[in-house]
């Protein structure tokens, strides 16, 4: 199977430059003196997350012929908001498939970007999409089993190699895998020093397992859906999976407890909103420092995608 | 009475690269599009507010056998922990006095920093800082009323100038008036056509005054302290005064409630954590669109150091 390479990499950050935002990493003078802590602020995106990277780099990889057909994608989450995002930059028609029971305000996010969002039985998204794509001509950007994906994910190990040469641990949330696989290709071509260290939930810890044997690991989603993460309920591809294990030292998990604590101080100490799936790398450097080396460390801060009503328990709580 | 001029800004730019975080303008496609809307975040930089740009510069402006004797200040606020930052970064010492009834996490945010806290009865800040000043032969760093602080807070409207040239509108929020001079000066030398406007609460409304009648009103601490925006309660000196005579379009005032609610907008939509003062930009921008002019809009949020309950509060409210 064919890796993403660095060069991929540094060509999707020249195809979506301007489309993005260039985040910093920001020092956090706040966090352990023996292991200085940087954040990349992935939920300040447009959309409030990384995921406009990965759809924007794909949508800018069509045939400009192919491409005015128009794009699909299915999904209820950060993804849906990206691909409307980076369609509308295009000027193109996008069509998002989401189950029928997506909260209302997704779905108006959603429709906000100008997409249009066919609502189906959650059990036909896929054959849905598939047949929008048939009928329409259109391409179907898929969440993360893609190398334009992953190169696009991977701008962001690109920026934290160029603005911290010498960083020694990064820490990245992994669900489908195309984030960690990108950024940890960058940062090993880039930084072949630095450890980058993959963090999910316990509750969804698939990928542990599937790392840890070698072989794909495949939970029930209605074991993975029990993490409030709801961004990290997904599981690696084969495509994803042959990245992670050539660019990951190991992934470690966190608790539920643990994730709500490192959205707390997110957003007390480092002045960012995030949602559960972008606090699991603050989470992991809190609470399992034992399982990690020690020294200059950058935590990917994926999205910021959360209802008032959590944030203010956290917070609360 | 000499005004900072854009090169003084520039100079302020070279001096203090590298020590503060370079923050992006955050496109917001949440707000209003005939108002396209860009955050300028920073909330973001290590000590979580913007003072860190005036106080390095100006510490970074003295010659090294004078900066050796170190540095000091009076402050309860973003000023103090500004300092204390910005000194460590030169290695120097940093005497912060704060009145013996501020909070014990200020208290320890600033010694956390490496510097020397000195409490005194708060009738005795300003006597006890320059009594130390003459005892070390130490230098004051004032939290406004200085050339170099007002050029250091400048930068922020160089790097809005340079990232978006077409500019039409800057909301930027006024206490002392360091940072609006600052921001005014530079945005008015490299977008001249754009309208620089001045937001502060009504109930800290000194400022609208002074502006309107031509000279400084004088409304007691009393009445200023008034507003939950704590990081706004000083009036501007003479010096800040002429420069948001010559650099401001006009002062608008927003309510404590309009503040409170865009502070949980910030939270929900931005992603971002600001203090009071940091959200009236935005309070501004949401409820008193009626006093602005339209068109591609930036505004200065300016801190989020916040109390945890606080921002709770505004969250379930």
């Amino acid at each position: 199977m064919e890796l993403v390479t660095i060069d991929d990499i540094r060509a999707a950050a020249d195809r979506i430059r301007g489309a993005v935002v260039r985040t910093p990493l920001l020092p956090s003078p706040w966090a352990d003196a023996e292991r200085p802590l940087w954040l990349k602020p992935e939920n300040l995106q447009p959309i409030g997350a990384f995921k406009l990277r990965g759809a924007q780099n794909a949508i800018a990889g069509l045939d400009a012929r192919t491409r005015r057909r128009g794009v699909v994608a299915y999904s209820s989450g950060n993804h849906a908001q990206a691909v409307a995002y980076a369609a509308r930059t295009f000027g193109i028609p996008a069509h998002i498939v989401m189950p029928d029971v997506t909260p209302q305000v997704k779905v108006d996010n959603t429709r906000a970007y100008g997409a249009e969002v066919v609502l189906v039985p959650i059990g036909e998204r896929e054959s849905a999409a598939y047949e929008l794509v048939e009928q329409l001509g259109a391409v179907l950007v898929p969440p993360f089993d893609h190398p334009d994906i992953i190169a696009g994910q991977g701008t962001i190990g690109l920026e934290i190699a160029t603005d911290l040469p010498d960083v020694e641990l990064v820490l990245v949330p992994v669900s489908g895998g195309g984030l960690a696989s990108g950024v940890g290709t960058a940062v090993k071509a880039l930084a072949p020093d630095a450890t980058v260290i993959g963090v999910e939930p316990e509750l969804a810890g698939d990928s542990q397992e599937s790392l840890r044997a070698g072989v794909l690991a495949d939970w029930p989603i209605d074991r993975r859906a029990r993490t409030i993460a709801d961004g990290l309920r997904s599981q690696p591809s084969d495509l994803t999976f042959a990245h992670l294990r050539a660019v990951l030292d190991d992934i470690v998990t966190v608790s539920e407890d643990e994730i709500r604590s490192a959205m707390a101080t997110l957003a007390t100490k480092g002045r960012l909103v995030a949602e559960p799936s972008g606090a699991v790398g603050l989470a992991a450097y809190l609470h399992r420092a034992g399982e990690l080396p020690r020294g200059r460390t950058v935590i990917v801060v994926s999205g910021g995608n959360v209802d008032r009503d959590l944030l203010a328990d956290v917070l609360g709580g």
